[in-house]
């Protein structure tokens, strides 16, 4: 059975009511329950905030803990070296996901900064872009 | 009556005391004290922080409640996306404000990447820039 | 008694006219007699050009006069050096103001080669723009 | 019957003695003489100018006549968003035209800050390239 | 039941023996075949070229068929807007897959100009890719 | 009489079909047709591909028969440094077209590498840039 | 007797386990008490966060305490104005000080933006990084 | 006996009174005494203009009677085609005078767009630039 | 006895018609003819082909066969990382080589995007650089 | 007993007169003397020059008896791939000092081509920096 | 009576042989001999080398000496930093001069890295620059 | 017969020691052997500097007496203007040799400013790089 620790950066708490246009009616917490249910009977421990250093506390917090670790970094997926060194540091492998495909977007969302510390990237299919995850993930450390 | 929340980025606490040839001798108590008496009679919220998630942490708390935000972000215009997509979020009229004439100072101040969540952006006038910005708000939520 | 200069680049004889969900309705003699309104009972003197040329003649004509200027440049904020020059030169404290937020529009539109040479910047909020920088303006030079 | 304004920008004043070996032997009024023909029975009023706001006011004087613009703004194709401002502003189809193939000679003339203005461009036939901008022009407002 | 046509671009025929270090020793048949089996009972055809205007000509000739599209352009990724334009023609829902995390490598390979006619992209998985992609598109067209 | 050549590249036998709004109706047998018209009693030889080598081999096909060339690469304008060799080497006179107006697109359909090997650019009017670039030609090699 | 502030970035409570072979294999508690030892009889104050506004918010506590400060920002170093800003503010020199030689490592390394607001940069020589710059600030201090 | 055109660029009319400690405190009209008695017996024009079209009209008048030309562009010089176009078109020796070192100036000032007409340039000596520039030119016409 | 494949890229096939005063008056059939009486012993294939996909397919046919190849990309050798690629899944060594000094011509021929894949580069010595480059992978391949 | 090699580049033997605000008024000889005592018992050879290739020079002659180098390349420092070369070639530990904090200076002081050929970098400590570095180079090759 | 130091750069040994279209025929000893008549009575010292640091030293040598400095730093003009600290550091007013128009020549030779270390600069007029460059020096230090 | 003058640049005295799994076993003085063996009966003039100016003198040197050059101009490649100007300015036929694929390493490598004042370039094949540069200019020169 494999520990599977969930990332949700800035403003992902909205989920569902930021502008559903672009990111969907979805809730946070009908994707982390969508996710323990794909996840089964794997253990999930999800974890959203707005501050890249909570995000990287929790990265320590779990780092004993998890096999693997999906991360939505949100706004800090273009500029946070800091989060970046943190999943090199936890050594655990991870998934980048996007709800959004970002390569599609404005200029700077095309850029991921960490990037280089993730097994791989999935990005622009709404919440299923965490189930995907999941399950690459899963395949990984099988 | 309208509902306002004016937000201080980093280092903003230090207002009288930091650097005054720059920034001037009129403290945060000050500019906040300044604020609620030119609103009046509507309603104000100020917050100070440091910290970006906690700025957006802010954003969230007040959604519901305001009706339009002053935004001084310092440092944090020129590189918190994550601030800017919350802005964006909470789709509420903001304005951009800031002490200083940042169009003509270091080359990094010369680019806000909130601006394009906000109305407009107020630079260069001291603490007078938030009793400028408060009356464009008033006016755009008229 | 202040003497206030008012200078509107090219273009601008336009408003009201010229695509009004961008710039409005107000036309630019309305924009004239409100800010002579607000400035009361300092003295305005206003002056529109689509020349570079002519605008920095205009700046030379008021040297002697003006206490205050209040200048949107148009299109020429992001390319004249000229103009900017001239505004050294004068010496005269200058507020540049921005019908619509210029951050947020195309790349060329957020810089100003002029900001270097003025107190500060407002933009984004219509002919309002005009009389937040008529009232930062006389703050200024009180 | 249309009406067509044709405008010459900075220097070609000189056409038929400036560089021949690269803007050709045929002079200014030539080519005018020849649009006229033409553009028979339409009208044509054609205007030359090396200054940049002299230009936009052509375009102001000619916005309530003209149903299409010619327009070859010479050195300014390059550098005037205050023209590209003035034809956005005056939502008259218009055709950017050149007598040398701008796109294979100087780096700087391989940019057109005025064609997002524009209906297309034409570029690289001498005065016949006002012929076939002419003729562009009316196939559209045919 | 959906129609999947599933493009490999240049090199993808080498799989199995190029650099297995970097992409793995699974043959371009042995994925065809596991696309096959997991997308049963849905349709898949499947067309591998190095060839720039043969992916160009495929997507031409299953655009009445196809419901989807997995495509791994391979190198022309990061440089054909041909076949972007194609894609964006056949207007039938893309799915964008990578073997390697091509974020993680050569800075040429982190933009994608393909992006912009996708729904979204995933990369960093090997041959489980494809199969990732096909889930992602089955949801979609779901 | 004079042999004329005209090149179609890359998603051009889409016309009609493909993004209507963008590119118009007509479909390219019409516009070969309404060539072949115009052209009278001159002779054409018409060309679509979507291969850059395919273009290239064309231009050696008929380098010793074509008295001039129109040209439409399509996406390859802005990246195939090899048709612009193919169009030096082959030192018959030729003229780009384009049906939009690129320089009014995205960042990248601004600039022509082939450009330096061409008489001239046409470029917005449909598929009258087509017969615009066909008189240019004929005027030219008249 | 001097006080010093002694501030540890992001990712540097992982010391001695992050990537041993990059970073060595001293804790950052040995480090802090090598510190201890090396500046007595001086007093000395170390902090560690992983937060961006946490490390703002303690160089405002120990503002009126610290006679001089070193700081390893981490990743920080590379992107936060907002750090820069409150070096700058506090007004207290500083040693800007790396564990690895970052001008050796990735590109993005190679850029302090806190440098502007320090005495002086030593980077590459692991934990004893630390030792040099105190022993550098209190000969400044001196 | 050789005519010579000088002309002074945009605001080359504050000369003395504009911000002496950096362009001196001679007038213009001082300068164009100096030059006409260091010229004598040669004949000179001078010219000043604050519009960019103006300086173009004025090398077009003295087309034909000038042997020799002094130019002062001012701001002009980094950005205008248009003057460069101007010189080139007139075919006539031309020197570019700065009273400035440009090259020791803001990074703007160190490109003359209008240098590859000019035979040569000199900068940085104050109202005597121009006494040196004349001296080349004639020099160069002898 | 070694097995040596010879690519020439797109327009390569005009030799010694094609602009001789920059390629020469040599044949293509006379370079390959001299590769083969140079080589001898050594077995050659030689190949032309105007299509990027077409010289990947080569490149895949004499894998198991060639022990070096010998490669003018033409103009590919600019843009193709699929041609690179292709020689880096090859695995054989391969020499770049050149008629005309690319690094003395136009900026973007001073680029080899295949070099990395390539054991060297010969550039500048007409058909000769192919004669230098054959001896060049014997004595590599001895 | 170690040997270690203190290299200086350009204009550092103008230290004490050389801009004494910037770099101090301590002499190049008292520098050396003051690294030799701090030294001691280890031994020291010191030299300097205004050349690049004499620097190069120098590391060649000690390269067979040093253990460690101290170099400030001076202005070289951002230039000098060659003597990068040389210490990379030297393959003996060394160590980058400046006297200035070049991360706070011009921009073309912030990059070190050297560094990537250095174990560390000490920089803005005036001559300290030099006794600084000697430590950091005595603890590396203890 | 004045000192007078006149440096000649790389290459200008030869003049009078090098490339005398572009560099004219006239010897460096010649021109030495020029620039000795012009200064009369006042004394002058020439020094050409090719090495960047003779010319460092020769800079040193005569620093106690000059009243002024004449340098011609040739290719150096664009890369050396290194003379321009020396320049500065000598703090003895010079003028810099080209004997070709720098600004209208390859991209390179626009940006001269010394010229902030100088009082102005001289180009384009041949052997007379220097003649040029010691009257504006004499005019200087008057 | 000929007279070729070898010219070897910064670092090259150090072949065969120098990392010699990039650069090989082989020394300089076997290269010269080797060369000399190669050229023979034509006469030969090696030269090795560590210094810009001294291979600028020997190209002085040698300019009356060399047929052609043979010159690794190591680390001077990429930034020496002065080389290439004393290249140009010799008017000998010269050929660039690299014993590495400079093409194929860090990026500040592949340029080379030298190239444009050189015949071709051979880099990728060790000592045998200069085998072939004679080669190539014997058969130029022939």
């Amino acid at each position: 059975m494999a520990h599977i620790a969930v990332i949700h950066g800035p403003n992902l708490d909205l989920l569902g009511t930021r502008e559903p246009s672009l990111y969907g009616t979805t809730t946070l917490e009908q994707i982390d329950e969508r996710i323990r249910t794909e996840a089964s009977p794997h253990e999930v421990k999800t974890f959203q905030s707005n501050g890249e250093g909570a995000i990287i506390d929790f990265l320590r917090e779990v780092s004993g803990w998890a096999d693997g670790i999906i991360i939505n970094a949100g706004a800090y997926t273009h500029t946070s070296y800091a989060i970046r060194d943190a999943l090199s540091a936890a050594a655990i492998p991870a998934v980048e996901v996007h709800l959004t495909n970002v390569h599609a977007r404005e200029e700077f969302r095309r850029l991921s900064v960490i990037a280089p510390a993730c097994l791989g990237q999935i990005a622009g299919f709404g919440w299923h872009s965490y189930v995907l995850g999941l399950e690459a993930l899963l395949e990984h450390i099988g």
